[in-house]
């Protein structure tokens, strides 16, 4: 794709910018190529991906190269867009709100700085992938496992403070954090909770220091560049055990939802866990082409041969358990007793005890193969994600799912959804997905996604998340007393960040009202 | 005591504007006379009180009266103190951090918005005492337990944003808070997490909301004035079991800490808990001229007849199980086997079932029977705590254990401590108990705190929380890159609040470097 330059600098103003930036990071780190450029874009776009083109790339290996890059950032002028591995799918990759803007690829920064074994904590860097944690902790036969997402080639810290999840006890991935460091805009560096004392030993023991706690404050925003976290891990336990339960019915999910809710509440089931549509197996193990290939979004009936097919449920979810046998043994009793009389059959269990292969246990194992999803439709695919938050309350979600799949359904796109089970909430996570190649698919999943927005506003939910193309519309639902958060928000963004240089845009933070 | 007036305010200003905040709450609710003053006083100050006399205090009745007290607050230059109830005591009570600011008492703004049976969760206002909500789920018949902290005559909000813990799996306090509504230091109102969008129907069930997450913000601080908070509770379990374990030698903790943290790492153990010595028993159940009258601390031989008098431990600590029977079951036998054997004998637990006695149950009950400790000494007592946290270890613990009770015993003063034990961290809540008659004592007391602060920062430990007298100090103590965190406090601090009205100096926020 074409150059493009972050608004109001010039060819020659950002040249020069590179140029500095290249003399802190070496001239190997500033990648700025056509090719380079197209490598950072999302390669799941809705459109060509030219609204959210980069500029460049620069790649620092140092807190105190960041802290330069800042500093030359605001001498500049011009915007950097953080990232830790860039693999944000789903929700803009690597790419950046405003076109110009240039990737800061923290992916260099990937040290695994501590492990400790007893206290069952890590400290690392943003550029640490899930691949790279697991292999460290298996190939030092450490005793600690950790929560991954459900596709896992991303960072470990740059999944968290999305606020992205996982399948365990570990699984609210921004609230297992314990102590940041974080390069502010202009260039200094703080360290949050204990870590605000120099030497103190308890920075990943408590989570929130002396006075006001910033942890969550570097989540979603464009505060600052994080370049070290504390992360709690879990200690291997005694035992695992993991259900995958199958429902039959559309109207099944209205029971489920209030039955693993209440199993939540009650710290039986200690996960979040993805409550999803049939879609999600059978858009990894086929492709469309292969049920329906009619115009409009896939039938019921294409629907039901599928479920029969794979012999898979309209919903489908997993349960995990994990802890000293006794624990495990009775969670599965209570799981029993509340699921098996409204299934009509017995769930099966596979458990896991110490030494046993680690693919049978219920652990998080790093995995992309959820990423096929993309070739539903054959093409260049891609997907997208729609992501209200509701409570967990299984009448609410039947009505969620009724009225969502009608809204698929009007726009001609296949209705992939779940309902992903948080401690207190549940978070509708759909998917649309598309085939780039084809302009009118990607016209009607743009269409559709705002009709989303609106849809779950006048429902009195909002999302949690969202990809750059959609995050001021996102915003803008946010709209208590005129807006009043957004408008604290851009009141320290402004503070922190004058020049505007960290992640301009990101969530909507300092848009004009 | 003698009016006092807050930094740059003249007597006739300071009438003005308590004149104009009787034009908001009504002239009733302006109590500045000697007797109201003197009512809002740290009833525990190691001294007259003098250094954290109020001016005046001034309660209103809803957030549109707090919205106006704050415009006038800046418009008079007057600052205000908030309080819940005013009963943090031992780290200041209703007193402020500098002489002469004005009480902002919540108190008459007690509402208890909303309970959730279902989904178990509260919407309350900061006038709210443990006592209240307790009462109220109580007399309705909601099958729903609270969290309550030892002393629990305290606002449940006020508590929390002072990271106030309680014994259950609902503990930690401002972790339980989901969604906070803040008058901010000039009159705008916000709400955060999902609240920020008018009518969210998820305010109380997911924590985060979009974007950065300002909850924890306005815990320990100054940047706003709480108005109301939403708080989880815990669904009524099927079972709870109880039991208090006393160790008898000193040297205990160290094989103790660890089990209890490796219990804790590992879900048995679910709830804070306080391992503490013998003191903590004693100090409410006698007086200190009962066991010692002779100079300087009360000598070992002495601590030993008063446990053996009591037959009670150095130290004891109580453990609480929750769940279905199944899962309190297969808990209590993990406890037996990891703690009996370093006992020497079995652990009698005292369990509850639906339908049982409360008192039997092991629920958070208020009570405000621990307060009794300040009477150890005769005369005015007081205490003040002084809390570093640590990791949790044994060795650590015990090491820093002997430190602390020859530095107690320097000063002739009792050595009162414990640890209090949460989810990855030990907090070495060290209370100095004292006549406050007893100006002697007073001083040791005050120059035994600042030496705590010293030992505990070069140990690499920092307080969690502390009284107005030391605020600074402590702040002092977080000195990673030249205080980087109390320059970014005190930059958003002067932007919140450029005229310094809401609890100026809380915590060190602002101060002078």
């Amino acid at each position: 794709m074409e150059a493009v330059y972050p608004h109001g600098v010039t060819p020659q103003a950002m040249q020069a910018a590179l140029a500095a930036f290249a003399g802190v990071v070496g001239s190997e780190w500033v990648l700025a190529s056509e090719n380079d450029r197209d490598t950072y874009l999302d390669a799941y776009a809705l459109g060509d991906g030219h609204n959210h083109a980069p500029g460049a790339a620069v790649a620092p290996a140092s807190v105190e190269e960041v802290q330069a890059l800042v500093r030359l950032a605001n001498e500049h002028r011009v915007p950097l867009w953080p990232v830790g591995r860039g693999k944000n799918l789903g929700y803009g990759g690597s790419a950046p709100r405003l076109p110009g803007t240039v990737v800061l690829d923290m992916s260099r920064m990937n040290r695994i700085i501590d492990v400790d074994a007893k206290f069952a904590h890590a400290l690392i860097e943003p550029g640490v992938g899930y691949f790279d944690l697991y292999n460290h902790l298996r190939d030092n036969n450490l005793p600690l496992w950790m929560s991954v997402p459900g596709n896992a080639w991303g960072s470990v810290i740059g999944n968290a403070l999305e606020r992205g999840i996982g399948y365990t006890p570990y699984g609210d991935h921004s609230d297992m954090l314990c102590g940041l460091e974080v390069v502010l805009p202009q260039g200094d560096l703080i360290r949050t909770g204990m870590g605000a004392m120099a030497g103190n030993k308890a920075w990943q023991h408590y989570q929130h220091g002396f006075g006001p706690d910033w942890a969550q404050m570097f989540a979603q925003s464009n505060f600052g560049v994080v370049t070290k976290a504390g992360l709690w891990l879990q200690p291997e336990p005694e035992m695992s055990a993991k259900v995958t339960v199958h429902l039959p019915a559309f109207e099944d999910i209205a029971w489920a939802i209030d039955a693993l809710a209440e199993l939540r509440r009650r710290d039986v089931i200690q996960h979040n866990l993805v409550f999803g549509n049939y879609l999600h197996d059978a858009s990894v193990w086929s492709q469309r082409a292969d049920w329906y290939t009619g115009p409009g979004a896939i039938p019921d009936s294409a629907a039901q041969a599928i479920i029969d097919n794979y012999n898979i449920g309209w919903w489908s979810f997993t349960l995990r358990l994990f802890g000293y046998e006794g624990t495990v043994k009775a969670h599965m009793r209570v799981i029993r007793d509340m699921i098996e009389p409204r299934l009509g059959k017995a769930l099966e269990f596979t458990e896991w005890r110490q030494g046993d292969p680690a693919e049978q246990s219920a652990r998080g194992i790093p995995t992309v193969l959820p990423l096929q999803i993309v070739n539903w439709h054959g093409g260049r695919g891609g997907h997208v994600g729609f992501s209200p938050v509701m409570p967990p309350d299984g009448a609410l979600a039947l009505a969620q799912a009724r009225r969502m799949k009608a809204r698929f359904e009007e726009a001609g796109l296949d209705y992939y959804t779940s309902f992903t089970m948080g401690r207190r909430h549940i978070s509708n996570v759909n998917l649309l997905i598309y085939n780039r190649d084809d302009a009118d698919m990607v016209a009607r999943s743009k269409a559709l996604f705002r009709t989303l927005i609106a849809d779950a506003a006048s429902a009195g939910y909002a999302e949690y998340r969202t990809h750059p193309e959609f995050m001021g519309d996102i915003a803008q639902t946010f709209d208590f007393n005129g807006h009043a958060l957004a408008r604290l928000n851009a009141q320290v963004k402004r503070l922190l960040d004058p020049n505007g240089v960290i992640a301009p845009g990101k969530n909507g933070i300092g848009d004009a009202a």
